[in-house]
């Protein structure tokens, strides 16, 4: 009877742990919104050079060229755009989501409205929080980043990239935003495409883009919950209905 | 009759004179709302003394006792906290509307819904773009600033003012908007009193920020156009019913 008893006790403790983690992982808020905590990852490396090959080609409207095979590449192959590590990886947009979720351990998270939980936020840059949001029958890139634009002087810049091309990316708006100690803030704008860089959208300013001490306004216990929601563009909406 | 249409020519020359000036002042966009064009004001000398002892003794929910003058006053007199002039004048502050009006020549608008359309965002920093908004039985400061919180970096910071107490403010939110080129930008929160310091606010970073970079995105051939909302807060509405 007491062998039962004690393997009835593990079995518990083992629920409560795992139940312990999959709240530590997702969590569902009061309003029935998905919350999903994020770690922060340390930046290992930039690699300004790709970004910037990869930048100049798709302003122009191509996509980019590989200089450094000389070969002439799929146009829909891209390098690791993780914005992370300078990943030697490339392949087609189709495989991108695989691999950064199994290389780089990005995780994927469903649903048309979610919360994104960056914890540690107080961190010294450059530090990033990262993750995947599969919407509206696409991938979207979620990247929060903690960088010095000007020394001394973190700030945190949040953007949404797709895992697309550009014209995709045209066809949706994402929206980002921070409600806390009666202060609500708001960035509603055209998701960038992947084959872009994060890097530029960030050194350009074009992203929500937060002080220190906003962060701090709107952050609790040092986690900043980030509601994000992505809806198709009303121009494309529109052209649709007619 | 040649005198007779002369004199009708100039007439109609007056008139559209007339038109254009009060289009510079004031223009009804085509959604109707008021469209209120505000011209930059140099920010000729700050005086962060004055601030601070007004800040510090309204945080510990005093008014400010002017020590200069080392006299009890009544705790409805402020000083001019007009932000851009270190101003000797003080008053009570029933009286600080018609100050800002006569003294500062400060634009005075009517409406719940107004459009600010600062002009001559290309102005080096030190700037200031200052207006009043009459609406819901008060009146409220909206104030646009322009500048070096680090050298060589200008960023624009925007804030609204309660002319009241603290506790009246309480009972408001206020919201800015920014929308162009496909990028919408909302700050919501309480507005401050004027008993407050506009230059804390801004040195806290507890308002709306924008970088150059995201001002330009937002604006159109130098003019950046902020929408104003202000509504009673929920909270206080809430109270109100029960």
């Amino acid at each position: 009877m007491l062998f039962f008893t004690q393997c009835f006790g593990a079995v518990l403790d083992l629920i409560h742990l795992r139940f312990q983690h999959y709240k530590a992982k997702r969590v569902f808020s009061a309003a029935g919104q998905l919350v999903c905590v994020v770690n922060p990852t340390h930046s290992l490396k930039y690699a300004p050079t790709r970004c910037a090959a990869a930048q100049v080609s798709t302003e122009q409207g191509i996509l980019p060229p590989f200089h450094h095979h000389e070969a002439v590449h799929d146009p829909q192959v891209v390098p690791c755009t993780c914005p992370l590590f300078s990943c030697p990886w490339e392949g087609h947009l189709e495989v991108v989501v695989s691999h950064l979720r199994q290389t780089h351990r990005i995780n994927i998270l469903q649903g048309a409205e979610i919360v994104f939980l960056a914890t540690d936020m107080n961190l010294p840059a450059p530090t990033d929080w990262i993750i995947m949001h599969s919407c509206l029958g696409h991938q979207f890139l979620l990247v929060l980043r903690k960088q010095e634009k000007y020394e001394g002087h973190p700030q945190f810049f949040a953007t949404m990239m797709l895992i697309g091309t550009p014209s995709q990316a045209d066809n949706f708006t994402y929206r980002l935003e921070l409600n806390r100690n009666q202060r609500r803030l708001k960035w509603e704008a055209t998701p960038r495409s992947i084959l872009e860089c994060v890097d530029s959208v960030i050194s350009d300013g074009d992203c929500l883009v937060l002080n220190t001490s906003l962060a701090q306004l709107f952050s609790d216990n040092g986690s900043l919950a980030i509601g994000i929601a992505i809806t198709t563009s009303k121009v494309h909406s529109a052209e649709a209905e007619m």
